[in-house]
């Protein structure tokens, strides 16, 4: 069974509104066990409605809309909806009941534009919107399916878990998606795809890997689909099996695990604490733990040592080592962790300091340079890492990087 | 002259990843005067590549195409390309040596894989990419353009910069968008919308307001459309000053200029130094500071006291204060203040203690509740605010409240 998402609006064609409904819409469909093939976007302009909506029926099972639904006078889809599947617009009684009620609500009065949002095509079946005005529709053309819902996001989503879901399911019978991600960090996107070469070809037809890259790493996404109540679960399980075997400890965990999170639960398991003293990354290492619900039983907390001035002065890093290494050098970032571990009381600790850029790099030492140091109580490991030029990302991957240094560190592997 | 967008990945159509490439795009064509008339995602599968880029390259002037172009299996964007425009696959020598470079300065060494992303149809003109590995590629067919740009949203947006735009630029001659934002914090929508009701209804017809509600406050996004060589600079001027003086200090900024800049910018014109003190906000006041450029003039680091024996140990906060009144109280985020200038000798500071949540509540201090200081060598003012339920958008709410606090502090406002 094949799907299409369209969503419908001026806003998000001029790049004033991202576009998150057609991801939500499109995992759902996904989960449901629908191949989405398209996910289109136009403007609230009636002609292309009609036409995109008439192609994207010809090529799929099933059509959500979002969007156009309003009340203000740029929204013309219910017109269009007429002319395509028939019949004149008519009052849906609950929906106005729905509407007045909302408006009685918040102390507001009922205008003849609140009280049109309850005409709706006479061709349609209706979806009732609990949290709004403007309510779903959906028609029917031959084998087809076309729903039309507004674009208000929690509107939306409550009215396709309620009202649109429970239908398409009864109509996917048989079919199951299955998806499982495999997390990992350390290997660039063409070493991994060089090691993987021989596993991606070994593959089951039915199950597909992707490459998810990002600045916390990069996701494989296997993603399964066979019959429901077919063995999908250990056809995958043999798979991410594989990957273990092959990526060792690159891997640092599945599906919605992130790095953070994962330090956090070895320490937590360890019963550890642990404290930062950050420099170029300048409190996002703190930031990325502190995230995550929890984060207090085992961070304590740490310094920003921004200036060479607070890294003597808090940290304890004799003002000679920087004269002569440099504030970026082992030899400080050795300083921090003693003077971090020492202040915050804490087991374990991260230390980084590095050129952030845009300036402020040195002969021999380009923008992207950075120490990054953890320790624990009876180990240390100081890694000099050369990122890219731009700011952000380098802050971004010092911090991942540190984070997966202090993660292999609690794993023994360092 | 009109413009489509393509963005092309299995992740974006399956729902794991928002596709925000193609709303940053729409936005930058727009500002070039294009109208947008479609953007497309479909997943990584040649002949549905192949199909919609003609579709697309026969209504609009010019398609520019994200995705599909990395090292790994799944992506078969360029084999494509070649079938589309002819050409055959060859080595582009400038964007080897940037991969060369690239793989050198992060000591990794140079695979086959690797090697094949400097392969591009020998039918295009390459666009550098100088942030990662897949090179872009401009077609040519009839009076249309066709752009190819890695999907990565920081190369895509660097090389759109740099390589597109200059020369969209010179294609569309006549028509002139002009765009301005004007920043504000600490208004509610709804009230900034009645505050500015009558505002609206004057605006001239070529001239659209627009809100853009975010965590760090409301954009108000102008965007006036008229001929070139007109008088629409001085048109928007006239409507940003008319905003001036209804919104007052609620305006932080224009445009590109965020909290964390603007108080930098004051920090620097006075010649001041800021520390920070964080609790709940767990070092994203600090991350917010150092992400911008230059912030190190200014910014002196802080202390993330996430638990209350740093509080105590570090910031010297009175431990009978914590036991009467509470980690989230004036009385501590006063001695937080106190405590973060003395250890790092600075003349402004701020300090946030709250309940981030889910949990942490206590009777009488909900999830939310929060605490925020700020002081100048002279003057110091603490603030009670209570924010919601969710604790990601608590701890950006406290961080951006924090920063608009100094600001008004700056401003002499507090």
């Amino acid at each position: 069974m094949k799907a299409a998402v369209l969503t419908i609006g001026d806003e998000l064609i001029i790049g004033q509104v991202v576009d998150t409904n057609s991801a939500w819409l499109s995992e759902q469909l996904t989960d449901a066990g629908f191949e989405v093939i398209r996910i289109v976007s136009i403007p609230d302009n009636p002609a292309v409605i009609e036409d995109v909506a008439n192609e994207l029926l010809e090529l799929a099972d099933l059509v959500i809309s979002t969007g156009g639904l309003g009340p203000t006078s740029d929204d013309r889809t219910k017109q269009v909806l007429c002319k395509m599947f028939g019949g004149t617009l008519v009052l849906h009684e609950p929906s106005l009941e729905l509407i007045t009620k909302l408006f009685h609500k918040r102390g507001l009065p009922l205008t003849e534009t609140n009280k049109n949002q309850a005409l709706i095509p006479s061709s349609c079946t209706p979806i009732l919107n609990l949290n709004g005005t403007a309510p779903g529709m959906l028609f029917k053309r031959r084998n087809s399916l076309f729903v039309a819902l507004p674009g208000v996001p929690f509107e939306m989503k409550s009215m396709f878990d309620t009202g649109v879901l429970p239908l398409i399911n009864e109509l996917n019978v048989g079919t199951q998606v299955l998806r499982f991600t495999v997390n990992t960090f350390g290997i660039a996107e063409s070493f991994l795809s060089d090691m993987l070469s021989t596993f991606e070809s070994q593959l089951p037809q039915n199950i597909a890997l992707a490459y998810l890259p990002g600045p916390s790493g990069i996701r494989l996404r296997l993603t399964a689909r066979g019959s429901k109540g077919g063995n999908l679960g250990s056809l995958v399980q043999r798979e991410v099996d594989k990957l273990r075997q092959l990526l060792g400890t690159a891997i640092y965990g599945f599906n919605s695990d992130t790095l953070p999170s994962v330090v956090l639960d070895l320490l937590r398991k360890q019963e550890k604490t642990l404290a930062v003293a950050e420099s170029c990354t300048g409190g996002y290492v703190a930031h990325l733990l502190t995230q995550v619900p929890g984060s207090s039983q085992v961070f304590k907390g740490g310094v920003v040592a921004y200036s060479n001035e607070l890294k003597v002065k808090m940290l304890n890093v004799n003002p000679k080592i920087i004269t002569e290494h440099g504030a970026v050098s082992s030899q400080t970032v050795d300083q921090m962790l003693d003077g971090v571990i020492a202040c915050c009381n804490a087991d374990f600790a991260i230390a980084v300091s590095g050129i952030a850029g845009p300036t402020g790099d040195t002969p021999g030492k380009p923008v992207g340079t950075t120490w990054i140091g953890v320790a624990s109580p009876t180990n240390r490991n100081l890694e000099l890492h050369t990122f890219g030029n731009l700011r952000d990302i380098n802050i971004q991957r010092a911090s991942y990087t540190a984070l997966n240094m202090l993660r292999l560190m609690l794993l023994g592997r360092q």
